[in-house]
């Protein structure tokens, strides 16, 4: 690693930097002419970096040498692909999330999961607990909502993802949901991810709102370093200034994102639009750029949803969707996961492998 | 309440919005000329304003009237005064908040806590449990940070402020610190909310990074809805297009709060400047904008600090930023709370009130 | 029109109301039993509009009613079709824009056109006078570059788009240019869109970086309101917090336009990306979402590149984009504007049409 | 110079780092042991660096050395002190700046004009030309406005400021202003800067919403960089994510701007707060920040204004502002300087100085 050190660092500032480079097993060599400047030559390990990083001697990091994080690309090295039920994201695959936001009774949820499947969806969203930003909104169903979607998980036979955002409700979650979700208020709530990190099932993790590329990486890394490797990225919209549309898809970050780590990266074309009418132009866009899949906001009847109908498409317009997907992914010669017509049966539930 | 409803509303749409109206006890009457605009007379509480919102049919509430939410400043009604210790913050009460960005051992940090309790700090912060954008970062000192903080609190006499950010750590924290924190990552986390909302102790809430005032409000809203009164709010700068300082300090923000709610606001200039050099000027600024108070990263040795420290302040710069607070605190006939000289002694414990 | 009144209006504020509607040619009809909302029926002429939200005691307007700007698109009104040179923009048309940031040497300049043009461009770029950020930069060749352009136009028989800082040099830069670009620095600057309201060429408008689509569509209607009908609006990427890319491509925002406006709306994924290897990205990301075009930076040697050489492609890569533009057009039947091949010719001059 | 190169630079693009290098009188020696790294010894002049950035080969520049630009403060440097008419900003002295938004008729503006100079306001600002947003609202009296400027200049025997938004205009602006202003939309106008820069005339030069601090700077680095020493900095609030208040006063950025550059810097709190009742508080808060002077919109009948009459502030309301000036810039031992009572006169004209 090639470091930057203050300027006219004091005795105890410099002794401290050494110490605890040498405390965690690195030889320090000071470029030439340049006091500014050292070279650390030892283990590069990924949590190395952020130590040093803290260190009040040390400016920034120029170079990061070999030392990566668990999220980061090698060079030349193949995407990680996240199988979710019948989905799979990346290395090739792309696959479509779709569902309502909040789930809703069990008739009409089994019924939309149908749909949605039929029309090449590989996985169920839906919200049991709903995050929202007034303590008076309605909230989601809860427990009762985990119910419903272990119901239509079973006889719609599709996998099902579904947001925890308390750590106590994830093991409820998990033992309904085959993808955990965490939402774009939680990007940074690192006990939840830590909890999911010792789970041994995928997790949907979107970007804050707010959150630069680099946050939304280490987010990941809370739970990659807790020994779960099945995370899946999911860009929804950034924040701006313009009040036209609710967030802008920020499609290089899709990009840039797929350039710099093995993850696969996703798009949630309904949250960065807010308006139906805008949901297709985003999907097209985020799958052009490169993204892995989709995650749709999808109703059988938009004008009767709880929360956020404004963004949900209908059932025909999901179709257009899922076409626009497949010709996409084609251009590219990735391939759209479709369903199983035929002998379609409930997703095999994931064993939960012993941490460690 | 004023309302303003989609165009060409479908049958269903109107049904199903005049259901929800009579449910929650509203009297409905169209505007005449107007099919757009509805008036309706009712209730007015706090949390129909939001779910008449999640209607379809609904574009926005033009006009609340009377609905009002807890958090919301009633015409002339006086500042809530919230107490922590020596400390108070509103009602023209302005009190210091300072100490180290980690707790370090206990020697250090009571010596800490002496020092800026002689300079006018009322409360001391200090976090044991420490959100980093890393995993591989320093993570704080945990449940040992409380212990030290314990002792630091009998010991030197001052009331203590420290995070929490895991609902399931709520009770941990709340034996040992005077005012719960929760951090600008986690303004939106609705569990940690609900659970201190529950508490019968000071929260002191830090804006997120980027949301707007109206969030801001609703997250304290989620406290306030528990039964927990005493919140104070804090901004902590928001997050911007501009590398040269890491946030902008929103005085603006801080105006508009004071008129807009009866709940004390403080501002953090640390986190805010991210800069020590830049710190001094904030705080000036935050009070003069009619901030109640101040938190401040204070250490006797900046350069040592783990995490953080190129922002915090030495003890020097503390005292003139003390007397920053007093001057400008005079002008408009507040006073700064200064700690007790003489008999001080251990801050009372806020006993554990029943809920409800 | 429909607007909203402030609160208690004093009778003077009142009668200044009136006084204006009046004059405009409005009957003013107040709402019942909603004194704060006033129906107005007149000419609804597009200056109307601003003239009253200008009035202090008016809030806003919540219904423009019939009253349209220029760029308004009517319902069901097709695109306006902007053609410059071989290319034409909008109306299902895609036109590609290619060239280096600034003309270099006619040699280069002339080899640069003829390999573009050979790709698929119809237009080519090239700044004679550059906007840079310090004056000590590189600001372009000034008038040298316009002779520069005008042979290569002649030669490579092709049209050229180049960019006019200063009021006064749009006659000079109208002598060589089909095409008038105007800088994200300069969106807002109003004598420079008026001058451009009265030429009678079609005007390439970038997006100010932080400007919103109102803001956006507003500095277009300067443009037309002079009579010049010509506009294509492009989108170049907004200003975030994130540094990770240049800017963030607003593909929301290409969405947004092409449902609110008739004019032709292109992206510019070099600017937005900031790096070659994620303009291929961006381009097809902004067709997906409806972009009626790209304007690319393009060099056979990005790495001799005066300025902003990171964000310039090579010529390898500009087929690709090509050929992606072509496959992505064909998804919706639209198709990609290609250079005549065999009996190539200057472009024709238009003719300075008399203005009104 | 430091500066950091690419890695693995082909021949080609060392060989013409090298030539730049040489051709501006550089000696360079690349850091041992460290390819990408180059230490350059020379002239060190402040367009050197600006076009060594400009090199494709060179990431970034390190450390800038001895090179430095004219807005630059030395270590250790005063202040810039800029004088307009009895007012002067910078070096411990705060100056007033108010008056209406845009010229009224010559009574009215007379009118003004004396009552904010009894209140302490030593410039009377006032826009003849007026950017809007809509080429449909009001546009400002235009040369009628200036005369009425010249007039009251003349009779209230105050300085005034006032709006070029068009390098065309300058010269009929200087003949009756004392002060250029430039526009938060004009800031990056290059044409018009360097226009500005010609003249002998200070320059109120207010910050584009969205421009970092370094462009900030370097748009006033185009003003001295033509010989005009006299450049005041307006922070005017920035653009954010919270419709709440109409733009983010950034305080911090006064300090930053304080501690990087020698010249003056002054905060507009009116078009940082949008509304009348935030100003007193962002006034307040912009003073206490360091900032060496304010420009306020003042109004003696506020409901009555043509553009932006929701937030300027009554007479009343400017005494009180006046007021805290004195009280905040006597905690740092400034003074504000107040208008001449007794034998006041028209202020002296700058003579035209020669240009170079």
């Amino acid at each position: 690693m090639l470091l930057r050190l203050r300027r006219n660092l004091a005795e105890d500032e410099r002794a401290t930097f050494l110490a605890l480079a040498a405390e965690l097993g690195y030889a320090v060599r000071f470029v030439e002419g340049e006091p500014e400047l050292a070279r650390l030559e030892g283990p590069g390990r990924p949590e190395h970096r952020s130590r040093l990083e803290d260190c009040h001697a040390v400016v920034g990091v120029l170079d990061g040498g070999q030392a990566h994080e668990l999220h980061q690309r090698a060079p030349g090295a193949p995407d990680r692909v996240v199988r979710v039920g019948e989905g799979a994201f990346g290395g090739g695959s792309v696959s479509l999330i779709a569902g309502p936001c909040a789930v809703e009774d069990a008739e009409r949820t089994l019924q939309i999961a149908r749909e949605v499947r039929a029309r090449g969806a590989t996985v169920l969203r839906g919200g049991a607990f709903k995050p929202r930003s007034s303590p008076y909104s309605f909230q989601g169903s809860g427990r009762a909502g985990l119910e419903v979607l272990a119901r239509v998980r079973r006889e719609a036979r599709i996998a099902v993802v579904t947001e925890a955002l308390d750590p106590r409700e994830v093991e409820a979650v998990g033992e309904v949901a085959d993808m955990f979700q965490v939402g774009s208020r939680n990007m940074a709530n690192q006990p939840l991810l830590r909890e999911l990190g010792l789970q041994r099932k995928p997790v949907l993790l979107k970007r804050g709102f707010a959150a630069t590329l680099r946050e939304f990486l280490l987010a990941a890394e809370f739970v990659l370093a807790g020994g779960n490797e099945d995370v899946v990225l999911c860009e929804r919209g950034i924040r701006s200034f313009d009040p036209s549309t609710r967030n802008v898809l920020d499609v290089g970050g899709v990009a840039w994102l797929k350039l710099h780590t093995h993850l696969p990266v996703i798009v949630d074309p309904s949250h960065a639009a807010g308006h139906a009418d805008l949901v297709r132009a985003l999907a097209r866009a985020g799958l052009a750029a490169g993204a892995d899949g989709l995650i749709c906001e999808v109703h059988p009847s938009p004008s009767e949803v709880h929360s956020d109908g404004e963004q949900a498409i209908g059932l025909e317009d999901f179709s257009a969707v899922a076409a626009d997907a497949r010709a996409l992914a084609a251009l590219d010669g990735r391939t759209v996961v479709q369903p199983a017509r035929e002998d379609a049966r409930e997703p095999e539930r994931v064993p939960a492998r012993p941490v460690g």
